[in-house]
């Protein structure tokens, strides 16, 4: 059995996400997706919950549900021990998939292998950017699989985005 | 029995806050005053302790001290349970006062009332601007109830804000 | 102004505590109560919130409203700065009044006066005593202030103490 | 789509847990398995890590796997909040099943439902009963799904168990 | 450069210690040790301080000093990242001393060495029974290299262990 | 014995912090120098861990090697007792040397002497400009003392304050 880890805070998950899934499960039997910044949430940088981040990764990976474990991980403060601490969490894996400079450098300190994830269209699928659209109204549906669409109708995200925006003058 | 809860940071506390605080009185028997961010102190946004702010409070509220109760609340990281957490500190309330957007938020996605504060000379009476003030050793004095001068004085508090504004070339 | 100091769990406020805070106040103009454990809630030990802690206080205390700041602390796990931790969550104080060695031991290293309190009734008036008074629904109610009672009824206290007492055999 | 929520350490997952499962299963079209004390992991109370618990648990559900949603919690000191914290780690669900005195008490004052779970031999398919079988080499495996049994042979968790048994006199 | 690491509570620091440290300096050039739980101090089993604990150390170490490093390693509750975190707070090193089976195991599943200590009076030499000792006025000093007694005097340690037995009946 | 203590974050240890211990150590028998922030790591503003920069300093300080006692502490979220919290993992001393305005006045509340360092070439001897000569291949050599030049070599200090400079556009 060959298991991959692939981290990131899929705020929201979008297509770019979708892409770099279907990608490692190519090579890969089964995916384990890592949300990180799991406690983060109702903040313009992280908006959703995890349990919205897991629910939009399953409805979004419907076809590959036997394929993938979707885990919630904590941010720790001190770096050094990400790996470790991350692994106390999940099942084992072989590789990681990331493009994150940080993460590369703390598994490469321990020998462990972090692989590139050749994004589709990456100057349009970042999620900085979606959130942006989602508070001016504009085309936010496009960049995100439909069920992703749906479960952010179902909470209400938009306005939940824009109101975050919105500064209280104390 | 009705109760309020106001919450707030209170760096420091000033007419603004009073008046909002009269305000809710007239139509509560009781209002829970809540020190938000009550582990930061001795920081240029947060100046003052949360004893420091609870003090400042009690000695502006003399003529309705049986009306008030003043509880510190530490700040956590997951915002989603603010509300749970925050009853786990303080006694039973029927509704909040606050036109902060992210407690709105995360207070009516539990159903609980928040109810909109009409605040005086909303463009005077803010902290931030009131902290500037006593940095350039401006008339900070008259946007504040005359206890809450005497707790800056007895404390040295312009003398802390000062030097918290020095920067250290390290 | 002098103010004393006075910690303890407060589960529940009991006539022994209402009798230490009036021992105290012949002497002192306030006195601040000290809620500790202050996380602490929903377990045998514990089985009151902060909140329900502060509410028994305040009702039991209404004679001596202007006299009283209650102020819940959270437990810390270094013991050494407990004084220093303390002090920057309430208004400056005087004295501490406490029986308990370790707080003794804290403070005297800090050079801080501790006073003894002359319990009321020490072998009856005792918080572990009186919840098992209530778990074996046997006369509870004498050792408490009878605000404190009603308050307990209010929350339906006992019902959540006998809870606590059951164990599930996972 | 009506979703449970199971709440358990799983140290290990056994059969009655897996006929918990099933039990749920019939009237549920998904179950979230929420994996708690997740941060606990090489005591002798809870031997096991969340991933490899999650580990456990998935191989023991090939045949469900795509009702079952299973998710790590870590343990918080502040008991009041436990329900709402367990939410922001969790798609939404609509009954949490259990027969923990304490997970009860905390959803029913949030009226939020519990419902019981009919154990299967439930004096024998007890976590710690289990745990001593495999410290004193007995039939500890009939216990166990056998995919279970297979996860631990392959991290050793006999040994690790065993090891942790020992007492250094230092 | 060869470097050990020799982990201890140090509570307080005694001729088995010493013994052990003197064993370990004959193959290692450095030895870091790591003083355990230093978050911990004036609790019965822990009443020391880190900052204590060191003292006793460095003091006792004098022939020794260029060849000691001492750190406090404050506990995390996740055992498994346990030698990842540690390693983020010392120089690199190369073997572990360590008899204590926890330690072992944590190490053993990174692949990093960990070597027995032939302890000296294995039954003697133990930190808990050199505390009875000291709490019932016995012969506590023997077990003790004379810095150490001396660093105990100058803090007043006996009084202090002894108050902490004290229990406060409330 | 006259001890002091000197506090700094050491990202890298440079020229100007080894002239401060020279500076103090005609004055003082023993210095304790508090790495701060001691949990940051593999960060752009703090890239070297706790136990980097106590490898630096001691192999920076062989000459002063029984003069000096290395400490690493944690950063705290409350300011207020921070002079407290920091005696709890030091020996005791009677001084502390800084130019931070923010622990000249977390020291001066207490009492507590703090003493200026004139510091060596100040414009120059700065962590934050060493740490930017670094990143575009200047001179950061000639800032630092010759061990620590080596340290960074020997855990590709350079190539890892590079790589944390890189933006992954997620």
């Amino acid at each position: 059995m060959k298991r991959a880890l692939y981290p990131g805070r899929f705020q929201p998950f979008h297509k770019g996400h979708l892409h770099a899934v279907e990608y490692i499960l190519k090579d890969f039997e089964e995916i384990i997706i890592a949300v990180m910044a799991a406690q983060n949430n109702f903040t313009l940088d992280d908006p959703f919950t995890a349990g919205e981040r897991i629910w939009m990764i399953r409805e979004s990976l419907k076809n590959y549900i036997d394929k993938i474990i979707v885990i919630p991980i904590l941010n720790i403060e001190n770096n050094f021990p990400w790996l470790s601490n991350l692994k106390s969490f999940t099942p084992p894996f072989d590789v990681i998939f990331s493009n994150h400079p940080l993460i590369k450098i703390l598994c490469e300190k321990e020998g462990f292998e972090v692989r590139e994830i050749p994004f589709l269209k990456r100057e349009e699928y970042i999620g900085r950017k979606i959130r942006e659209l989602m508070i001016n109204d504009k085309n936010w549906q496009e960049f995100l699989p439909e069920p992703v669409v749906n479960v952010i109708y179902k909470i209400n995200g938009i306005e939940r985005i824009k109101k975050l925006m919105e500064k209280d003058v104390i």
